[in-house]
């Protein structure tokens, strides 16, 4: 593998979740293909999950890691090619992708979207900048319209979960009072239907996700039909799409309560976190032995450390 | 030790200090117990010894230690039970102290009081959530009303130092621009008097530390008189807890000098840093061959490092 | 070596460089020497290159690092010897400095000038006075008036680039649109000279730098003839000397273009990035073949690393 940004990237996502959970069984396993190896570990935005299990994966692999928050310790960096930077950029991308991989063996970055422009947020611009000017490889740790680390460690836990082969799997659309990137959303779309799992999305209206993630998916705009049968429930705020980047509605009967789930299949609730409590979802729901909040929580440090090593193997 | 926030955690003082004499002499004696471990380092507020002696314990026992400054790199936590997130706060601390212990084996946590409620502090809101929620041992890198880690390292520095088994230890509260914790004073109490010193407090009126940290000291008001025969005098600013968090004087006859130290048993001076020279102490007092500051600082590394060792083995 | 400040700190400049070139043919011999040690590297101002290179140069001799970014995680820090520190100063440097040291074994620190009094900075007072209370050996990051890993760096990058024994080394004044340090050029002036280099430097009237640095070099004010015959072209930005920190022109006639290089040597081209691009230098310059922008930023690991272990071997 020579970069981690989207399920294409791996040639199949059962054969990766069966590595990340050989990792899982046995995590300091191959501590000598990390020895002196370094990631880097580039924040553009804030992190909690993705800071800590990337590291965490790091060191089981016996790597180092360097963290940087680059917006805060570094500067800002110059995005267009050919620009006359008399302005605020302090540095090219071009400048800093190529040096920051001088000093390590593979790099993780962190790019949001601005949400103010759909043609530059879906083109990646930041993560494609940093690509082609970073000279080792790169993993997303989150970028613009995806988060396959997120995705990754989601299809771990619905393996570890699910009942039979093709598990009924809903991504509802639930209310929040910020704007927030379509990235977890498209990301889970594409690797549950590139895992072959029954999928169905739904959402108000005006809140379609692009069909460049969602082709083969159910999209239906009744909460309560879509819900029905299901076996995992996967809940995640967005922001539109098509009205790109903007909250059309906060209607609170988005909200999911336990009530809501009374005709599916004694569904297991996902949610990749950070949740905005009896906002999104209800705290009977989070808090329930149905969760598995923790469960995906954790199986993001194999996520990571399967990437860590496929890309370390492909050097 | 499960836990390790208030001297009631451990079982003996005078043992601990021992085995934190013993790592000293011998730091790097337990690698195999800290191999593949990881210790978290959250901080909500800004550190310069916690942060580093935390980090240089953490490596000696051959630990990985991950930094984490929350409310830079993260975002603000909901601490109520039930709360609607639909304001500012991000994450539910039970989410993320729930998550951040699925990353690390024991996690250590600075959480600062507001000096605005005395019962929001006095509770230890903060911290006695975060260990509620978080799977794996907490330490404290200083709370609310707490800073055990200090305290531990001035029992450290005081078994160094003492001339006869049950020196004469003076705590005297010093002037400061800024309204400062009680927490240091009321740690430093709680441990000196654990250790069966005959612990002395001395301030301004007004100044009384909560009785539940001074029980068996004896509190003066006069500070020459408390002074007297002193072998360790423990300067220290704090705001007043009966009107909670507020500066009733800064009065610069309270500034400890030379001139002050002349009826001690020759005492040796302790401060836990940063210190306002000039204000809380004078130069020539901080600056003396008495002053114990730079030894109690070295021994943070110990008193971190013994506490990490006893938490990794009682897992 | 006590300390590393200055060329004037080690012995020989071509004596190191070739040490550092056997650690870069063989980063990995020396993690012995390492072990159990501790970098402490302490940032007041920004960094990207030096923050990760450094960290790389310890983790390959086998040390461990610990970054601190001390004026957002920590405080501000007081300078004065004797102040009365009831201001916005927290700490004494003489108490940060001190205890900072006993969790390290050795520390690098970036200091950069306030560029307001050219006497302040250039008796380079946060350096000398962190040095002097620092129990560990320092290396600077960067201070007010040099950069000398960067300097080290470019000597390293020149010995494995230049075609005969006494190259002749331009350094060449560049617009930018921010008052800069002069830090880089007195570095790279005095390292170059000590290497015996025939060093000219060239830039517009009333950008002279002080003599203490460029004693020995040609100085001329016409950059065409500067450049004639140029084995090497430094370019970089500084506020002026004499006029001190101000920006007296930002005539973009001096900014490096391809056009300019026609009667070097076939000249190599240098920068310490960041840079700003079509501002300084012309993209077709820094995306020529001639550019070793790329091998200056990857020689700061081994730079860094000769240093590191010239400091642990010196204690």
């Amino acid at each position: 593998m020579e970069k981690f940004t989207q399920v294409s990237d791996i040639s199949s996502v059962p054969a990766m979740v069966r590595k990340a959970l050989e990792l899982k069984a046995n995590p300091h396993a191959h501590t000598v293909l990390g020895a002196n190896k370094t990631v880097g570990l580039i924040f553009m935005n804030p992190s909690l999950r993705t800071r800590l299990s990337s590291q965490k994966a790091a060191m089981n692999l016996g790597m180092n890691a360097m963290v940087m928050n680059i917006d805060k310790e570094g500067w800002a960096l110059e995005l267009r090619d050919g620009a006359v930077m008399n302005g605020t950029t302090v540095e090219h991308i071009k400048d800093a992708a190529g040096a920051m991989g001088l000093y390590c063996d593979v790099i993780g970055i962190r790019c949001f979207p601005g949400l103010i422009s759909r043609e530059d947020d879906y083109r990646e611009h930041v993560l494609s900048q940093f690509i082609k000017y970073c000279p080792v490889p790169v993993m997303s740790l989150e970028s613009a319209t995806r988060h396959p680390l997120q995705s990754f460690a989601d299809m771990i836990t619905i393996e570890e979960h699910k009942l039979h082969t093709t598990p009924r799997v809903v991504l509802t659309w639930a209310p929040h009072v910020k704007a927030l990137p379509q990235a977890v959303s498209n990301s889970f779309a594409e690797w549950a239907l590139a895992s072959k799992y029954d999928v169905v999305i739904t959402h108000p209206e005006g809140y379609e996700l692009s069909e460049e993630f969602t082709h083969g998916a159910t999209i239906d705009h009744n909460q309560e039909r879509a819900l029905d049968g299901a076996d995992f429930v996967y809940v995640k705020n967005w922001s539109s799409y098509k009205d790109y980047g903007k909250i059309l509605t906060q209607d609170d009967s988005w909200l999911l309560t336990n009530d809501k789930l009374k005709n599916t299949a004694n569904a297991k609730i996902m949610h990749c976190l950070p949740v905005r409590r009896n906002v999104e979802l209800s705290d009977e729901v989070l808090d329930s032995p149905n969760s598995l909040i923790m469960q995906q929580a954790e199986n993001r440090i194999y996520a990571a450390q399967a990437v860590l090593k496929e890309l370390l193997e492909g050097v």
